[in-house]
């Protein structure tokens, strides 16, 4: 697997006629080494090249986790005190290497580290490397598609535990909690990105935070939650009531729903991205919700729980077997509260399969 | 406090003619502007001027939120498949904006972000607003104080539920759990980094995951962690021994322990930054352990985990009032296992507090 990457990297530097690239990201460094780390302001790299063989820089005391993650190249330590981007020029040198082009991570790499590189490689155009990584992580391999259906299901335990911690008088923060110590507990070290229970009007805020508010009769509960797991993410999102719901809530609980149903329905190879989310916004828009479903349809997952494709309704490549992305409508009402439903569907040969399954009919938890 | 910041800022561009300032990471735009937002890949920038009064951009949903943050300047919202730029630009043109010098967060700011920048101000070059931003930062406020205060007492409140939950045969995980749900209970929703909880022979690795080891008897367990609260960070390491203790346990322990304490001891404004690392240094090499303390003595804490000062022996620099770093020695020997012991440490106007307060002598839970 990790050589396949590297030699698909490499052969589209020959194509390019790039003679290094530089992955520093732990998403991308991880997709081609195997090896999971986050340095913070250390430097981490990864340099891949046209015709040499790979070597990779890290803080000194990961050079035995990222040797026995698997990495077969040159692995070059260095402690705090010292300057990794000295070792780096030491390593070209030695391959009395020279480059007219490099490829960086545009979007990820810092300016600062960008300057330092064009040193080691003065004059050298700088191009993207970026597409390039995201088209190779674009096609889930059989392998990711194992760990990111588990990741989906401990996503599934997430909603199920949170459902079952729910009482009058409990906080949002309660919940989460007990939602979060749960899948601890599973092994989970870390959640894909903050968990989120929004209780009553609070659903309402699509990036809401969950406070101390209490859970009352009447309110929305919405869990939006994931974890990662061996590296991956899962991301769901499910909507309840509580003991409670008025018609103006069913309406928009079933409205989403159907939005919901219906780009899922749409998700198979060939179809355009962008039409997924106008077929969900069509059906709000047409119910006259329109205007409180402000953000795009979903997003790409994989070891970014934010990543390639981008399910906006401008998006207009083809869906393709493999591709990994959510689908997640909501409808945001001040006063009232929010609804957002959102699967992780995985696109196969001719279908789709959605690797989240809790189940999605409006349930009022009594 | 905000307008104070703001006006320093701009004090400084004028003081070094610098037109315009794009900050746009989490960190500083909550330092800038009381508004704390992660919006991954989407773009927030706040741009600070020489002349001209400041904006931010931020994602449409939030615009509400930054208001409420307190912003009392123009705030920019864009829909997802709106392009941010183009905003930005008209931003600049209804200002009749040039710019022949602008500084960027080098060390935060993306490659393409600052391709994006650069076309904007074309023909400006290109300065560090990283600098000044970390000097404001470096000196906390009695506001900032306060707050890290809570977040130590937070932490040290981790310790001690991870005390209180070990016994034989329980796992790393369920421990790190425990921690964490007593926390957010308290309403920590975010911890300041992934939490650290190592068994045994595991506790020598300064960086290691926690798993499913269970623990035995004779284990050195080692707490590394901390939590977010409004925003800045604490971050507290204690080790203890489970049921026994072998003398060499003991003799590594007590090493750790004085090199740290020393190291607090000349704590006080006007020592040299590198100072501290040395002294501790020096206790653990004439101990004989060495080569088993591998990293910098500790970090500047605040908004990040990791911020000015950088504790290492190479910072000339010298400790002022109102500056927050951690002290945390190591010794780490495979086969054993390791001791940390990190307090957060604050600068007083003649000596120091420590901010997080657990106990530190050794301790053999039973």
């Amino acid at each position: 697997m990790q050589k396949t990457r590297l030699s698909s990297l490499s052969d589209w530097l020959k194509e390019q006629d790039i003679d290094v690239s530089f992955i520093s990201s732990t998403e991308n460094v991880f997709y081609l080494t195997n090896f999971y780390t986050d340095p913070h302001e250390r430097l981490l790299g990864l340099f891949v090249f046209k015709q040499e063989e790979p070597f990779l820089i890290c803080p000194g005391m990961e050079v035995s986790q990222a040797k026995a993650a698997g990495f077969q190249y040159e692995i070059i330590g260095y402690a705090d005190h010292e300057d990794p981007w000295e070792k780096v020029k030491i390593a070209f040198e030695k391959r009395g290497l020279k480059a007219n082009k490099a490829a960086v991570e545009k979007e990820l790499l810092s300016y600062s580290r960008a300057e330092q590189l064009l040193q080691l490689v003065e004059g050298a155009t700088i191009h993207s490397v970026e597409e390039k990584m995201n088209q190779l992580r674009l096609i889930k391999d059989e392998k990711e598609l194992k760990i990111m259906e588990q990741a989906a299901q401990l996503a599934d335990y997430g909603v199920q535990v949170g459902i079952e911690a729910l009482q009058s008088g409990i906080t949002e923060m309660d919940v989460l909690a007990k939602i979060e110590y749960e899948l601890k507990r599973k092994g989970i070290r870390e959640m894909s990105f903050s968990t989120m229970v929004l209780f009553g009007e609070k659903s309402g805020q699509p990036h809401g935070n969950p406070g101390l508010v209490s859970l009352k009769t009447g309110d929305f509960v919405l869990f939006d939650l994931g974890v990662v797991l061996d590296g991956y993410c899962s991301d769901i999102t499910r909507t309840f009531a509580y003991k409670e719901i008025s018609s103006k809530q069913t309406d928009i609980y079933e409205t989403v729903l159907k939005s919901q149903l219906k780009a899922l329905e749409a998700s198979k190879p060939g179809t355009r991205i962008g039409e997924l989310d106008q077929i969900a916004r069509d059906i709000i828009t047409e119910s006259g919700y329109g205007e409180y479903f402000p953000h795009r349809l979903g997003h790409g997952l994989g070891i970014s729980v934010h990543e390639y494709p981008s399910m906006s309704h401008t998006n207009n490549d083809l869906l393709q077997e493999g591709m990994v992305y959510t689908i997640e409508p909501g409808i945001y009402v001040p006063d009232i509260g929010g609804v957002r439903i959102e699967d992780d569907v995985y696109i196969t040969k001719d279908s789709h399969v959605t690797l989240t399954k809790f189940p999605k009919e409006l349930q009022i938890i009594k």
